[in-house]
């Protein structure tokens, strides 16, 4: 069966602020010391196993000509754009019907744009059983991360280590985010990994899936697969897309669906969350600084500064976040990351826009 | 006797980079809340005692027109430029011979010009009692400041308490800039006051101590008398001022002299030494910070941060110094600004002389 891929890049991740911006989100920066920015490298990943005809990217209209740019390979025809964003679900279902005017069926793979894999073989072996996977009988396949720590910020999956088929084990049920001492719990049962965001299935399985359980939703796919190459395409796409609930296909599926099954990634996974994530990617310094840009430092170590034309001085610093944009310039302790939110909190209600 | 005052402002401080550079000395700078610069505090200090039209400035000749700019009501014959800074007993004798053409002896107060005073009617009292005691005799008067604390970045001056002259005492000598244990000394001795390099004496007085303890520069300051307003004078002051060898009053004359009476100073004397001393001039908000521009401050306490047009954003810091400048940008513990100096020395090393 033919593989295709649906690569979500709709998100206007705030983290990396003010670096990203509602005009340039996570997935367009370079964060890695290759020069490639996120999704060029989630592109690049999955070639050895899929054509770059068959590499599909939604997004939301916005951030059309950012992919253009960056992709320049991949068919214009491919870049598919949300006039809205709706969660995951109402994406990947566009994406499935868009999808299968091409191929009647397919293996579908779902990928997110913005995170990192360090050992690309061994995910890409990953993806191969997958496929084998979901191409069975009517099997949702996802890509659990064997956890490290008792992360907070990412929901996990229960399997049961009882049912395994191949390397992969039937899902029990998805969980929201746990608060700490639920996350360590987890982790002692060793029954839970960390929800990656990464599926595999067949373009009818989820549709079939969607229309069991998101009926609504389905109704509206429809009417888009219809309208898709006539002079109605975007008026439709906008008016259904508007109707949509937000859903995640987390909440509106797979916590509801049958044969589910997961796959523990042993890859190197890193969802590049916050400026802390540099330190694992980016190479450091012998004072343990990561430095990028016009910087002097004295007496400064353990710091992450991402500097530009501008000269930056640092000295007597120790564990801090510096990042040096145009209009802008962010000053953070290393424990206060989760903080740089209410900057832009802040700036929303000042109305300073130029800045968000 | 007519009183006339002499402002020396060709220093060169490094240590308010980034704002202060190499052609914007700290003199020249803006660092209270009132919008002036220490230069024009400094003259505005003194005009209730001594007429604009008495009052000079000496400073390197790079500086003259920021001189005349921000002291437009200054006639322009009293800048008197160095044509290169030989540390102030050459400047403070081409003040004399200069002011000499004017008034044949005159009461010639002496300051720095980036210094800042509190109680200014208290300067003014000081200032009062100095000019007789300076008056009388071949009597050489200089303002001592009472310690708060054993600096050891000042010269001190130890005095006889035994031999005072109204609220003056007698000098004993001048000392260089202690350890910290010898300035704990100083000030269980009670007999030490910080030199503020701010002097009183007759304009006869100071030359012929010059020409007693220098006669080299005494001679020279003759020749440069001789040659003023005539087509020479440019060619004979840079002559002689090249031939000179950098030497401090205090060295060349106050450390041999007789007749020094010292007035303890309690007017709220604050030598701004570094971007520390912002903090105890500037309003300071409920958490402890002193911002100024365009700044965001989440979870910081204690910073001073001096913007500008960017925007800066502050998240989760404590006790730091962000002094954001056109081109270069300062991030400084609080405890190390000592080390700003390494900053530009590597900069000197690596000719990026931009940023000097």
């Amino acid at each position: 069966m033919n593989r295709v891929a649906l690569i979500m890049a709709g998100g206007r991740g705030e983290r990396f602020w003010p670096r990203s911006r509602k005009d340039m989100p996570k997935q367009f920066l370079t964060l890695t010391d290759d020069g490639k920015t996120m999704i060029q490298l989630t592109v690049e990943r999955i070639l050895p196993l899929i054509n770059v005809e068959d590499i599909y990217i939604v997004t939301n209209k916005d951030y059309k000509n950012l992919v253009k740019q960056q992709l320049p390979d991949l068919p214009e025809e491919n870049i598919l754009c949300e006039p809205v964003g709706k969660n995951t679900a109402p994406c990947i279902g566009l994406g499935a019907v868009y999808i299968q005017r091409k191929y009647s069926d397919a293996i579908m793979l779902v990928l997110p744009s913005d995170h990192l894999i360090k050992y690309n073989s061994m995910f890409l072996k990953a993806l191969k059983e997958g496929c084998q996977i979901a191409e069975k009988n009517e099997n949702l396949v996802t890509i659990g991360i064997t956890p490290d720590s008792p992360e907070t910020g990412y929901g996990y999956i229960k399997f049961d280590s009882a049912a395994s088929m191949g390397q992969a084990f039937a899902v029990e049920k998805f969980v929201e985010k746990p608060d700490l001492e639920t996350a360590k719990e987890y982790l002692r049962t060793e029954e839970y990994l960390w929800n990656s965001g990464m599926f595999l299935w067949k373009i009818s399985t989820i549709l079939n899936n969607i229309e069991k359980f998101m009926p609504d939703v389905y109704k509206g796919l429809l009417k888009i697969q219809k309208a898709i190459g006539t002079t109605e395409q975007d008026i439709i796409l906008e008016r259904e897309f508007m109707k949509f609930k937000p859903s995640s296909i987390d909440y509106g599926v797979m916590e509801k669906a049958e044969n589910i099954y997961i796959l523990p990634g042993a890859f190197g996974w890193d969802d590049v969350g916050s400026w802390l994530a540099v330190e694992r990617i980016k190479k450091t310094n012998e004072f343990g600084n990561i430095v990028d840009g016009n910087i002097i430092t004295i007496s400064t170590k353990n710091c992450i500064i991402e500097g530009g034309k501008k000269l930056i001085a640092a000295v007597g610093l120790h564990d801090l976040v510096i990042v040096d944009a145009e209009d802008a310039t962010l000053i953070c302790d290393k424990e206060a990351t989760g903080e740089i939110k209410k900057v832009l909190e802040n700036l929303k209600i000042c109305n300073r826009v130029e800045y968000i």
